[in-house]
């Protein structure tokens, strides 16, 4: 964010909070991003008059609604109405207290997300023509709604003659963002609904939302359908190059996945899917450009090139969703081709623009984003970890499923294992993968380099776990559950030597990734003050065992938060608050983008971070 | 216009011209809608700076673009550029000589038309992406053109990534007003083509314009598909209503007749259809309505509502239009469900908002549209002229077709016609019909009530013409031509005593129309300075014929004026202006709609001008 420069301060009271923003935000939009509640039932759209505020020190010049809203002693005084207030210049306010409680939901990490989503319905009852008043249906309607300016989709002017005639001029206008996409008979002021959809390489998760309020009505989960083309991007990416007709059939796959897991959140909620008007998707760059049938080669070579960060307007049906017909469809933006619009959504979720603490954030994947920031500037990165921790190139390796170990401990001298499931064990996911790690670098039976002990050295360290030191085909590996018999290494779950490097080239990409951003800021990692690791992977990883293997920097662990599901958070917050979407385009002005393939020192820096800590 | 209110005059020397435009319009676009030549390659989009003008008189504060364009010396007297000049008040103008030629083209009546078509295309040569540039696609080519400030089509981002890398980043891009629809590899500037429809009851009109020059390529016509349906707006509007399913036929009939007519003039002006970025449309309020597939029903019965005058966005696929698969729609907005868009683009065509003289605009059909405008206001109406000038209620009626007799004249004594094709005659056609009332008239053979003389008078007054009265079925008639022998009346062409009073309603209708919007003016008919014509029935009747019958103010011949296919020039100038375009938009505020069918003194009127002038 070029150093928070242009920014304006807007001091709140009597809550005393500073607060900064980019001049030209109006008070109320300043205030409802920061969770400092203004009186409003309108949502700041100019309408309701009730977002009173004092203007105590700085200039906000007054409005044409605000010559009717106050009295001339009053105006000079300093009283504005908050919408309509812009923050050009720093400002003192003062804040009454609330007569009404605006609507808000608790959405992301803790964030308070005042209600202001682009779904609006208005529910009007208008006079029916006569020969003295010809005034077409739409015109009609129209004039009805007029502190709206809208445009107006063909759709909603086909139905509006027939439901204006058969409702007696009773009607609801379905409005999304500055369209008119339908008119529906009597009031259904009550029924808005939209889904977000967490748009992930291995896993789509989508949440019926009622907007009205912002509570989830469903969830619903399951696999890309595009698996079969491969598990990461670049296979994907791949795909498409080799046969041209891949681009069409990804497309084809991924719509269906949304498709099925709208019918499924529609079926649970009791929703009829033409009651859903929004839906708001968040994936990474490659994800959304095969969901929108865009060629994703240049996301694939150097130089990794977008077609765009910001996506066109789109609908419901350019994803394939069948919702209302004209529902509309809003993609997170996306800061780089491997910095996605995932990443902007869990920047959104976990507050990265507004917290003031040094904090770090962590997607930990086979493409790592990772993301700094101190309240006044953001900085970005991706760290390219290989597929480690979705268990690929790992010999026991597995994605987090049933039979996998997710955690492994070493408690007084036993091996402690978790499995998914409670099964018996078959295999390895990426959080038990880095438990295992750690706990033997911890006992001291892999050293800093990566080594596992010798054998003489391991019995003398751990003698109640060295028998688990095994040779399976020429290479040494530690098993963490036999099948059969102890010594028989048939289906064993083991880490091997092999398995431990791969670890470190993992990690010391993203290690070299965080701590050339925290150079970039001039800060030590010491100073850090909370690392919040999300994405699928990263929620589950213990943070001991993170800090422990160098993964992240050394804190204590109370600071190392898992974040879960963001980019699915930010989603919603995009569909819940106009404004949120509003800081969601923002944050591509705010983050500066670091590219680390061409930088000349991360081959060396890389090396350094490939030993663990001390 | 509500009497001129809140306009600005502007006067521009050296052409010594004052001119009158809507406050907030600019300097460059209220010269050119006067045909006032201001130099500029960019046509007014604030690009080329050329548009240098001095104010004499009044005020024109300075834009952004005048301080880097002038120098402060040049600014303190009077230097602007025309087209950021806001014509906020009056203002005398000075205009330097041209240095370029401005690209014009004659349309309508003899409207000279500069250029600004809503199709741009934009040559550019990018900078191939690096590491160390890593802009998306669309910012590339955004900052490239980036005097436009445009939305963006998802098919155009779709095609980016390929036609950027298959043509060494030379592409053009296609913008169709504020939308990016397309990119297109190398350079395709000089290929910018429209199509432009008349779509009417009977007759479809299209005409392949290409953008770049304003030439018309290629026109073709064909009856509307509709027809089987009814030969007016009314029998189709009752089809909707008598069978839920006649709207989805109808409207792919109209669907059907576009997009025939769009693929015979491509191929005839060897266009690729994909080349055809924006078409536009006038018509009268039920074809518009039938070819969107909305319901017509509430034009059709009191009291008369449209849906919109202004239709929303539109795609030539709304109109099942196969052009370029993104290209848009324009549709000529209406003033009333009985003054469409045919008559705003006649209006346009004719210059009616322009022209300070007193003229009457009568478009004569079943459904008569009449236009009073005197340069400060404009006053428009529908008359309900009945069929009689499409032939039917007349006995021997017919279409203007091959067989019709379309011209009657009495010379010495003698009857002469003339026959469209030059064959036998078959029937009558309106201007026949009109031509033939008139003549009979003249000679005294139909007195002022619409009587046929009685035999005596009649052999007494026109000996030579007495014996081609006869009688049909009872009735008396008048023939024109003998099939067989002279007094055999068998498939005679003839006129009968109802068909006179059949014309007499018609005319009464029309008459009454024009003179109550006359007294709305407060002008008496003998101040009419010229009467247009207008429509495919208007533009063939005779003037005299027509000043016989009282069908329009009595006049010189030579004031009245055919005005030929006016709504498909209007069409065409819709598409080669935007400034016409934003013309047409302003007529619906500037024109008052008078609605005859609820004013108590209309049958008092209409009686008294049943009789034909004295």
């Amino acid at each position: 964010m070029t150093e928070g420069i242009g920014r304006v301060r807007l001091r709140f009271a009597p809550a005393d909070r500073d607060v900064r923003v980019p001049p030209g935000v109006s008070v109320f939009d300043a205030a409802s991003w920061h969770g400092i509640a203004i009186d409003s039932t309108c949502g700041g759209h100019g309408t309701c008059k009730k977002c009173k505020v004092k203007v105590l020190a700085g200039s906000a010049p007054a409005s044409g609604l605000d010559v009717r809203a106050f009295t001339p002693e009053q105006l000079k005084a300093g009283w504005r109405l908050a919408c309509l207030a812009q923050a050009d210049s720093d400002l003192e306010i003062e804040v009454p207290p609330l007569v009404t409680r605006p609507k808000a939901a608790t959405v992301g990490v803790g964030r308070q997300v005042i209600l202001r989503p682009a779904i609006q319905k208005r529910h009007v009852e208008l006079a029916e023509p006569t020969l003295a008043d010809q005034t077409s249906d739409l015109e009609r309607l129209l004039a009805a709604i007029d502190d709206l300016e809208l445009r107006v989709d063909l759709h909603a002017l086909r139905r509006l003659p027939t439901v204006l005639r058969s409702s007696d001029y009773d009607v609801t206008a379905v409005v999304v963002d500055d369209v008119l996409i339908d008119v529906e008979p009597g009031d259904t002021t009550g029924r808005r609904y939209g889904v977000a959809y967490d748009l992930g390489t291995t896993t789509v998760v989508a949440t019926l939302l009622d907007t009205a309020t912002g509570t989830p009505v469903a969830v619903r989960s399951m696999l890309n359908k595009q698996q079969p083309y491969g598990g990461d991007v670049i296979t994907r990416i791949s795909a498409t190059m080799l046969d041209p007709e891949s681009l069409g059939r990804l497309q084809a796959l991924a719509h269906d996945t949304l498709d099925e897991l709208t019918r499924e959140v529609c079926k649970e909620g009791e929703v009829d899917p033409s009651e859903v008007y929004e839906i708001a998707l968040a994936g990474n760059a490659t994800m959304i450009h095969l969901a929108l049938g865009i060629d994703p080669e240049p996301l694939g070579v150097a130089p990794f090139v977008m077609s765009a960060r910001t996506m066109p307007e789109l609908f419901a049906s350019d994803l394939g969703v069948q919702a209302h017909p004209r529902a509309r469809a809003v993609v997170l933006p996306a800061l780089g081709a491997y910095v996605g619009g995932d990443i902007v959504a869990g920047m959104l979720a976990s507050g990265m623009d507004r917290d003031k603490r040094l904090r770090l954030f962590v997607d930990v994947g086979t493409n790592c984003e990772i993301v700094l920031g101190d309240g006044e500037r953001i900085l970005a990165t991706a760290a390219p970890a290989g597929p480690a921790f979705e268990g690929a190139a790992i010999r026991c390796g597995m994605r987090a499923a049933e039979g996998a170990i997710e955690v492994v401990r070493i408690v007084d001298g036993s091996l402690e294992l978790s499995v998914i499931g409670d099964v018996d064990p078959v295999g390895l996911c990426g959080s038990g993968l880095v438990d295992a790690a750690a706990a033997l670098i911890e006992v001291g039976l892999i050293d800093r380099t990566g080594r596992f002990a010798p054998v003489e050295a391991a019995e003398r360290i751990a003698p109640t776990l060295a028998d688990r030191f095994a040779d399976v085909a020429g290479e040494r590996v530690f098993v963490l559950a036999w099948h059969g018999a102890p010594g028989d290494v048939a289906d064993a779950v083991f880490l091997s030597q092999r398995d431990v490097r791969e670890l470190q080239f993992a990690k010391a990409a993203i290690a070299t990734g965080w701590s050339l951003l925290l150079e970039e800021l001039g800060v030590p990692p010491r100073e850090m003050q909370q690392v919040l690791l999300a994405g699928s992977f990263g929620s589950y990883l213990s943070a001991a065992s993170a800090v422990r293997i160098g993964l992240v920097p050394e804190l204590p662990v109370l600071r190392i938060v898992s974040a879960g599901n963001v980019a699915g958070e930010g989603a919603k917050m995009t569909l819940l608050s106009m404004r949120e979407r509003a800081g969601a385009a923002a944050l591509l002005q705010e983050v500066r983008y670091v590219e680390l393939s061409d930088r000349a020192d991360f081959n060396d820096r890389f090396v350094d971070n490939l030993a663990f800590p001390g």
